[in-house]
């Protein structure tokens, strides 16, 4: 592994083989701003963290992902394989991108929110032009696989982007959001998803757990707690 | 190149540089399970096989691979640049994955199986859950490039699924399939896909067997002598 | 770093951690042809070029891109972070392709061409077979996320290929095409695409400059004396 200056790593990392950490975008600077990386962190081999990038804590990085300058990744996040994360990027506390994500610069990726194999997330509106226009993702949201968001797309929280979907513009909180182009097909809530016990699957924080804060607790007095507005 | 304990080369493989092979999913854990390579295995730079995975001979895997715990891959098989096997999936001697394939956990590939480019392999049913349902892919079927497998597809035998589909539940053999969500155009057999020479390009292997176990031989004796159901 | 035989770099390169250079794509020949790369390129970190692939000048490397064999890019390229260009392809001079992109073998792509993130060029019309059709673009041509170009598809110039479509077949210069299959919407040049200034987008070359040779300079001006057709 190689670690350039002025990086910072917390207790108890585990950093794998062929890692980079530190690289600068211009490579003929002298100096480089801080990389901090958190505590309890694992960054798998052959993954990239350039300078500037800061990792929270309990943020899992699969191999080859790739962590541009000045993002910020929350705590207990997961990255996954080959997924990159381009320049001046935030993505919340508990969120999970999962492999081959690709998020362009300024996006704005909520809490909880979990993305699937290769979406990915744009940021020109007219290519190419110098206007540079993030996708926002609201807390609680799924992006499917292979769902393509154009340039400042703004996703509500608690919905659901349908796997292949090309969507552009906003979205209220609680939408599934399916087609191309993507449109609005009801209240994710209402949709008939049903899990194999036949309980509705979407609010899916009371379906899903794993590793979630609410784990082992009930997510209506979890979410009062954390003032997040219930369904 | 980097080799961890539990590692077992067969003869005559080729090692590219920066490739790793037996690196552990806990990388805290003090003992990993056998890692094993067949014989005449290229396996090129910069790629990555987990603890526990298997290769059979005459494998070759493109740069940056990636093979992940108890995956197992049979003989002959490609699998491409970029290509990523994730947990528990097995492929069938003879099939061939091309560039940025991402297999999810517990897929399932026959032999002479061929995907294309982007192709994603999904494997649950209401993301975000604990349900994982793995794709399950028959013998000389093709996948071609960007298509959407849904958690459980099931795709029949000599089947093709065009560019860019989505495809979710089961089909039986014989299949053109195409669309958004995918449908069964029909029987590929009977579909006009002619070639140069004006000949019905499938079933594929009367027309293609580069490399394939009948190539100098004619098909059908090959295939009675397997046992292979003929057109 | 890794630099193989048979290498020429040209001075005021930068070359990043964990680069293969001179890679052969038989690991077992014993001589290979020669890599060129001109002056001023910067080859990022855990890039790979295969022996026998020539870059021009000023190319920029993204992190893991790959170069194959006997593959020619010309002078102000820029290949993205885990783009891939397979063997035999030509791109001409300053085009940018963007993260993911993946070029299958024989390609032709022309100047000032932009490629974005997940666009695939397919070469083979009947897989499997051994037909291979390399794509073509033509100078100028915006190829947009996600866009899967067909065996044999061919371009014109000053084109636009909406999000995700997947296109095969030869389009005259000057069209907007979108769809699965995508089919021409009209003359680029009149469609209804406005900037912030309320101007047209396109041809983009009036509205953007950055980094191309007609900055700070009239592009009509430029543009004639170039001998490039007017709109």
């Amino acid at each position: 592994m190689i670690i350039y200056d002025n990086v910072e790593i917390g207790d108890d990392c585990i950093i794998g083989d062929y890692v980079i950490i530190g690289e600068t975008s211009n490579q003929q600077s002298s100096s480089s701003p801080v990389t901090k990386i958190g505590y309890s962190c694992i960054i798998r081999s052959h993954s990239l963290l350039y300078a500037g990038c800061q990792l929270g804590n309990f943020v899992h990085l699969g191999n080859r992902a790739t962590i541009r300058e000045f993002s910020i990744v929350g705590n207990h996040c997961s990255i996954g394989m080959s997924a990159e994360l381009q320049g001046n990027c935030t993505i919340g506390d508990y969120s999970r991108l999962q492999s081959f994500v690709s998020v362009g610069q300024q996006t704005k990726i909520g809490r909880f929110v979990f993305v699937y194999p290769y979406a990915v997330f744009t940021n020109d509106p007219l290519p190419p032009s110098s206007q540079l226009e993030g996708v926002e993702i609201g807390d609680f949201t799924q992006v499917s696989a292979g769902v393509i968001l154009l340039a400042g797309a703004n996703i509500g929280k608690f919905s659901l982007i349908s796997v292949n979907s090309k969507v552009g513009g906003m979205f209220e909180d609680d939408s599934f959001i399916e087609g191309n182009p993507g449109r609005r097909i009801g209240k994710l809530s209402k949709m008939p998803f049903f899990n194999k016990d036949g309980k509705r699957h979407y609010p899916w924080p009371y379906q899903y757990a794993t590793n979630m804060p609410w784990q082992g607790l009930d997510f209506d007095d979890w979410a009062i707690n954390e003032n997040i507005p219930l369904f």
